[in-house]
């Protein structure tokens, strides 16, 4: 070993002690006669100190070392002159009586410094020297913490954890595969997972009870900003189980996970019908961290000659608490931001509530004082505050309003990265329609059951089927979602019949499955969870590629090790690919 | 939930209890007016009854029941009548008050029975069916155990757990790489990785100082028995270590895994140099449950007019202890075996030591019984044994002789499943020379640092470097292997000249990982083992498929989903594959 003790470890009762230690240069001080030096390594930084007058030839030589250089110091734990009460270390520094340059080190493309001068393209080059920075380092050690979290809660919990087949075959419904080739069978392909779905119904079809991985996936999309072609999912079935069961179950895991990462108590977390997000929030994924819910001014908005409202199928308002503060330049400014083609709404109407209870809406011609009364009082607004209202097309419109929400939200500092709120969202659509194709689509996917009472609307109203499905969503972000699979041959038939599939279609896609279902399949249900996701929410970063050893660029380019890259002739001839 | 207990809790002490239990029926026995079914989960077998004069209707109902189909009874906690001491809950028995079929199952196309009537075939294509029958089920619950044991040591040792990327940049040396077309990037290719290798070696440059990870690794080999184009590697890496850091570190682990799982405690495990390893035991991975080492009989079966010996390397013998057992026919048994094609032996010499003292050899015509005297004195051979003797070149048969010496063992029940001794091998060649290819190969991989010593004779004699590698082997099979790897930009560019890689083929294939050295690599190495392996060796199984929840056939084939398969048109179009 080429240290006794790591540089995060030495303490004022170490002193006196001789320590080897090994590191990195962070930063070299030199006063003459006297050089200090911050030695790095995982754990911590330990100041090292040169005296000339102690040994000039080792002030001399350490004198010579450059950032980065690994070096190896042998010492005397002494107390230091001026204490640095900053760092757990920061009251001891080692007297160096010898050291020895482990390797040297060319001058890093950016500083390794938690605030660095480096831009994300050359980070991403010299990744292996980003992750020496605190930043970086924290939040990977941060999800393995999250990693081990979950395991041991899912243990506890009897959970097995099985490996499923990364080699798998394609199955062209939903987003693209990645494939491979195989040698061995020429011109047939291997996909890669989008995730073990029918693999872990198969297992609960085994009577392995209780199953879980973290485990890669992988999707061959446009790649968007903070998408990643590989992502990593817990992924989870129980058998003989219902909603409820899921439901408690993994609500305990990540209440488990907060605690157990972060020292957090999860509050309340509560279960709300698709429905009724939609009407509150505008939005499946409700950020429950603030209030501000949508409301509904249909009633004391139409009929007043406002053409806009009148002939809106959907007027609807939030209240932002005073938000009467805002200058006349701010409320263009949101106007301009809803106006925008992300959101996509014609104009934004505001009215102020003046302190002495007066109003002043953009539209004070067609609405009077009383008028106006009307919308506060349905929106619950007190002097001071302000109200926006967005009207239009019912569900666009309240998908408008959910981007201002969280838009006003953050501008207001209801939105803290650390404070947490989780949700349940329970009773989606089990299909909705697409216009393109001009059919029916599984909201989930195919194995999703509907709601015991719904299944006799499957084929007479399809669009009014709730789904046993459900979402968790923690601060406006998806982690986690599952169903209540169907287990029953017929009513999978009726399901791929809805969704227009043929016989033979689902037979050849998921014929194994289907198969399996005919010989005693127990009724079972799941969950997954991005854990890539659930490590950005919580370590406070917006981007996932963050949490990600070695990410992909947005164009799905490692430009690290420069992958992906053209193959040479003969792999590409033994392959059988021209 | 669709139960309140599973099928393995129930007790004596839950005697009065109203319960409802979930699970498959196992078996069914009428008697008439009494049925009685076992009732089969993960947990266990319970038994259920039904009565005719308790529930005549039940009672019909319950004998339509078949194999395997998914129920749900109500019933009460009863004690059995005759008990069952072989399984926990063989005391009591559910007297059923009710129950539902929550799924109808056809008849398996096996018995779902320890002893299956299914070939291998078949309980492939129905590997849901397969995973129920105990044998199965069993090694998944234990592999799963073998995870947790690993990674609990490993958290305790601060090891943080890195997932490294799968889609990665193929590298023409070693086995061949199963690649990856990228759409996003027309006419290149990702590559699925053979091992995280210099992914691992990069965190270690990062400063991440000691990393884990359970990861699928992938080669594309020709199928051979018992190998899978995916398995997994329990993968590690660790700074500022030498070789015998890493030694205590891992055989801490598999010590710690032992008793975790299967409550062993693994006794000596020692460190055995490569050239001893190939003296003693012909093999760089020895069976250390039994002895019978190879004896050098050169000094005493030399010049004796036999010309096989006097023309022969190397001569080698195996004393069996109570060998003499054996008859004439059993004897030539044993040249037959040795002289099959994958032994290679041309013949197979044999010395009775009678339990009068005296010899009876199949060469008496060259040896008188003091000639043999020598030998059975240097073979440490008592009366009642037998001297094998193998002669050849001195590499060939050594390695001959540690196939026999394994067979011989097995025969004489010295390799019992359940007794594990394990060593470790050190100071391998560090290149071995290719007829073939008329080149030097790296014997482990490129990364791999000579030891100290050696490093003056790596241009001079190659052939005598020794590698800072180890591999540890339990029970005869290589369970895991790893070594200090090179830190050194200089060290690194001489193994390459070694190798024969020109400057540009080294900084095309690894020229990341060679820039990564000139910003403060830290001395480090690793070890990988095979969890695949490890977990046949723990539950006492040859095949590597039987730990694997669904595994590929020797054709590389999934036969129950039917993969690989050939692609649609337009998937193929799209990737740009014809």
């Amino acid at each position: 070993m080429h240290r006794t003790h790591t540089c995060g470890e030495l303490r004022v009762s170490n002193i006196g002690t001789q320590v080897t230690l090994s590191g990195w240069v962070q930063r070299r001080t030199d006063f003459g006669g006297l050089t200090f030096i911050d030695l790095r390594d995982r754990y911590g930084i330990t100041q090292l100190s040169f005296n000339e007058e102690f040994n000039k030839e080792l002030n001399e030589r350490a004198r010579s070392l450059g950032r980065e250089f690994v070096i190896k110091v042998h010492g005397e734990v002494i107390e230091r002159s001026s204490k640095n009460d900053k760092i757990p270390t920061g009251h001891i520094e080692i007297q160096v009586s010898d050291f020895e340059i482990l390797n040297a080190a060319l001058t890093p493309p950016f500083t390794i410094e938690d605030d660095t001068d480096g831009g994300e393209e050359i980070r991403l080059k010299y990744r292996y020297l980003d992750l020496r920075r605190n930043p970086i380092k924290e939040k990977l050690v941060l999800r393995s913490k999250l990693s081990k979290a979950v395991r041991d809660y899912l243990n506890d919990a009897d959970f097995i954890e099985v490996e499923t087949p990364v080699l798998i075959k394609s199955t062209p419904e939903g987003a693209r595969d990645f494939v491979v080739p195989s040698r061995m069978n020429e011109g047939q392909y291997y996909a890669l997972p989008q995730s073990p779905q029918t693999f872990k119904q198969l297992l609960m079809v085994s009577g392995l009870d209780k199953y879980y991985q973290i485990v890669k996936c992988f999707r061959d999309e446009d790649f968007r900003a903070d998408r990643q072609p590989e992502f990593t999912q817990i992924d989870c079935e129980m058998s003989f189980v219902e909603r409820d069961d899921i439901i408690n179950t993994f609500e305990g895991m990540i209440r488990s996970v907060f605690k157990d990462v972060k020292n957090i108590d999860l509050g309340d977390i509560p279960v709300i019908p698709y429905d009724e997000a939609m009407i509150r929030f505008g939005s499946d994924k409700p950020d429950m961290r603030f209030g501000m819910e949508l409301v509904d001014l249909d009633e004391v908005a139409k009929g007043n000659g406002f053409g806009v409202f009148d002939n809106a199928e959907s007027i609807v308002a939030i209240n932002v608490t005073g938000g009467n503060k805002y200058t006349r330049k701010e409320l263009d400014a949101f106007t301009d931001w809803v106006k925008r083609p992300q959101i996509g709404a014609l104009g934004l109407i505001y009215c102020r509530v003046n302190d002495d209870g007066s109003f002043k809406s953009s539209v004070d011609k067609f609405f009077d004082q009383d008028k106006l009364k009307l919308w506060a009082e349905k929106s619950d607004s007190k002097p001071g505050d302000l109200i926006f209202v967005l009207s239009g097309k019912a569900e666009k419109v309240r998908k408008q309003m959910n981007e201002l929400r969280l838009h006003v939200g953050e501008l207001q500092g209801l939105r803290p990265k650390d404070k947490f709120n989780a949700c349940w969202v329970v009773d989606f659509p089990l299909v909705e329609y697409d216009e393109g194709s001009d059919r029916w689509h599984a909201m989930h996917h195919p194995f999703t059951s509907p709601i015991p009472a719904d299944r006799d609307k499957m084929e007479s109203d399809p669009g009014s089927v709730k789904a046993n499905a459900y979402d968790m969503a923690i601060n406006g972000m998806e982690v986690g979602g599952g169903s209540i699979r169907i287990h029953d041959k017929e009513l999978q038939k009726r399901m791929f019949d809805l969704l227009g599939f043929t016989e033979e279609e689902a037979q050849e896609q998921f014929g194994f499955l289907l198969n399996a279902f005919e010989y005693g399949a127990p009724p079972h249900g799941g969950i997954a969870f991005g854990l890539d996701r659930l490590a950005a929410l919580l370590t406070g970063t917006d981007s996932i590629r963050d949490v990600i050893a070695f990410p992909k660029n947005n164009m799905g380019r490692d430009i690290m090790i420069d992958a992906p890259a053209p193959l040479n002739a003969d792999q590409k001839k033994e392959l059988g690919i021209i």
